[in-house]
């Protein structure tokens, strides 16, 4: 593949999770190390790291680091038995008999586990509503639980390799995605995308820029246009960097110009992400997205929805069932502005996502394929 | 009416146009008065009054106001014969006999006019492609040429009257524009409407946002849906202002919500200005309109286009031939935030308008009437 993920990384000496610090973007690419759990609280609860493949990434790395900090200070001696109790303890907290002093406690398997399991609870606490974070973090647990109390010594390469291949396996689904929906696309295709679907919220690809990103590779010359998406503006802070990023010829435009780029004829496919499809294949997926995909049906261009199999919510007959989060008027009238651009008491509708008609969908791409109508998902 | 302008009103004593700043829109409501000729010249470059319509009442109210110190001062002697030939000299810069001194000179009608058509272009080079404010400074010129050298001496009165009569003109006519707008609407609908075509870009009313302020005085209590419209944000900045100061129940979206706000079965009925329209109905207006109208016909939701007949373009005879202008890619990466939103180097396209095809258009509404396809204009 040629380039690895960069927005989330161990650092060679694997004491510190390096992230790309999304919150500085477009203007500063700065690369953090988190070394301490109150370093990666900060990061996940401040979006430095956001998009909930990523979250979860990161989520694991930081607890392989953790786990590998703790069993170098030797506070994993159990299964060398009791003779290693007391080995966790600094020497400087030690008694004559190497018992611990000054309330430092000494750990074996049970107060490792112990012990990693309240950094689960307390970075899991950093954003408690995402999904990720917690399936990564459980998943780490359970490689912990499954050591053998007299088993062997070789925990923390275990979880470096559960944190690597966590986010191999979302590399790995990410291509797939990319390489199904690279298959819609002709050479030179004009391409709309609205919001952002790429690396820097999964590990690599992403899922509704991969196509455009493994054409790049691929010396497909694709030309793409970017919605700047409102109130948040993804597009213009995260698409349109990532996508300048890889090389590929890239234009920004407002959301609202989205149907003079297609009656200009420049758009030969619109590609979006989504966040939950329903059985009928209704997908939710950032506001602004059903709108687009009325435009590209009036202008006769195919409108594809790319995504894990994991979004679909077999469960949820209808785009009906999904409930749409409302968010703060002030990300309308204030924010990222220099002044307020609205008068303080407007009132503002502002959801977070809308529901694109499944008649409007022309594909929808998982790492399995690309699904046709009628779409009989669950 | 019971409502008067009051983006650009004469100062009690006349001797000021006072004017609302729209550059400081919304935050705060402050009038200038504009006194010099250096002040009204910056007024109308620096947009502090913008719109077509209500930079050409500025400016002939400038011309009234210059014109009137003029002769307040004296510089208009010439109707009272040559006795007179000196009254518009200061005290100070006469002579013994009155004569000018330091180089000040005495005005006659010739000199007035000369010195008022020096003023005109003055005024007209503070935004040279407004076709209004030449219009209006041409109009008020032709009220001073028509003044027979040896007439009385109301002139001052006749040039007031006239900036008033501009003024009035396009009162009524938005006056007739919003009656007839006001009959397409049942009481209680929902109404979306994009950019801003309402009182502070005319006189009194608006266009596009003329029934639902008419309709605002009669209680038929209308739901108004103002897209924000980037990247100028006129919706968020002048619409949502203009609406909630008339106490109208306005709801400020961002421009990729209208869909969902259609979906959600809140709006009967779009509203939008237009800024030229060809002899078959196609209508350019701000960008994004097209795209609002497409959506309106996705949802079976009807779609007006309301301006004065001065827009109807005969010779032009579909929207093919109506240019674009496009605009500084800083308006979509930086203008309005703290920092800028998109890489430094991205691609931008900044289209100002878009065309709506007339098929997209449930009526155009003039200060004649209600129009219904298929448009036969010019």
């Amino acid at each position: 593949m040629g380039v690895l993920p960069d927005n989330v990384r161990f650092r060679a000496d694997r004491r510190a999770v390096v992230i790309l610090d999304q919150t500085q973007l477009p203007l500063r690419t700065v690369y953090l190390d988190l070394e301490t759990r109150e370093q990666m609280y900060d990061a996940i609860k401040q979006l430095k790291v956001r998009g909930a493949p990523a979250i979860g990434i990161c989520a694991a790395f930081c607890y392989a680091v953790e786990a590998g900090r703790l069993i170098d200070e030797g506070m994993y001696g159990a299964a060398e038995g009791h003779r290693d109790r007391w080995r966790g303890v600094r020497p400087e907290n030690q008694g004559s008999r190497g018992e611990p002093r000054n309330g430092e406690v000494s750990w074996g398997a049970a107060g490792f586990a112990a012990r990693m399991q309240e950094f689960s609870a307390y970075l899991n606490s950093s954003r408690p509503t995402a999904v990720n974070l917690g399936w990564a973090l459980r998943r780490m647990g359970a490689v912990v639980a499954g050591i053998p109390v007299t088993g062997p010594l070789d925990i923390k390469e275990r979880l470096f390799a559960e944190a690597l291949a966590i986010q191999q396996e979302d590399i790995a689904m990410c291509r797939s995605i990319s390489e199904h929906g690279l298959g819609l696309l002709a050479p030179g295709a004009g391409i709309l995308t609205h919001c952002n679907a790429g690396p820097l919220a999964t590990s690599l690809y992403g899922t509704a820029l991969g196509p455009i990103l493994l054409g790049q590779e691929r010396g497909m010359g694709f030309r793409v246009y970017a919605d700047e998406t409102r109130p948040l503006l993804q597009g213009a802070r995260l698409t349109a960097y990532e996508l300048s990023r890889a090389g590929v010829d890239v234009t920004l435009i407002c959301d609202d110009m989205a149907s003079m780029v297609m009656k200009n004829g420049w758009v030969d496919a619109c590609l979006v992400g989504c966040d939950r499809i329903a059985a009928n294949g209704d997908a939710a997926n950032k506001i602004g997205s059903s709108g687009v995909a009325i435009l590209a049906k009036h202008y006769g261009i195919p409108f594809y929805v790319l995504g894990p199999s994991s979004t679909i919510d077999g469960g949820c007959a209808t785009g009906e069932g999904i409930e749409i989060e409302l968010r703060d008027p002030e990300e309308i009238r204030s924010k990222f502005y220099a002044r307020p651009m609205a008068p303080a008491l407007v009132k503002c509708y502002n959801p977070a996502f809308d529901v694109i008609d499944h008649e409007l969908i022309t594909a929808i791409v998982t790492e399995d394929g690309v699904h046709r109508p009628p779409y009989r998902f669950g």
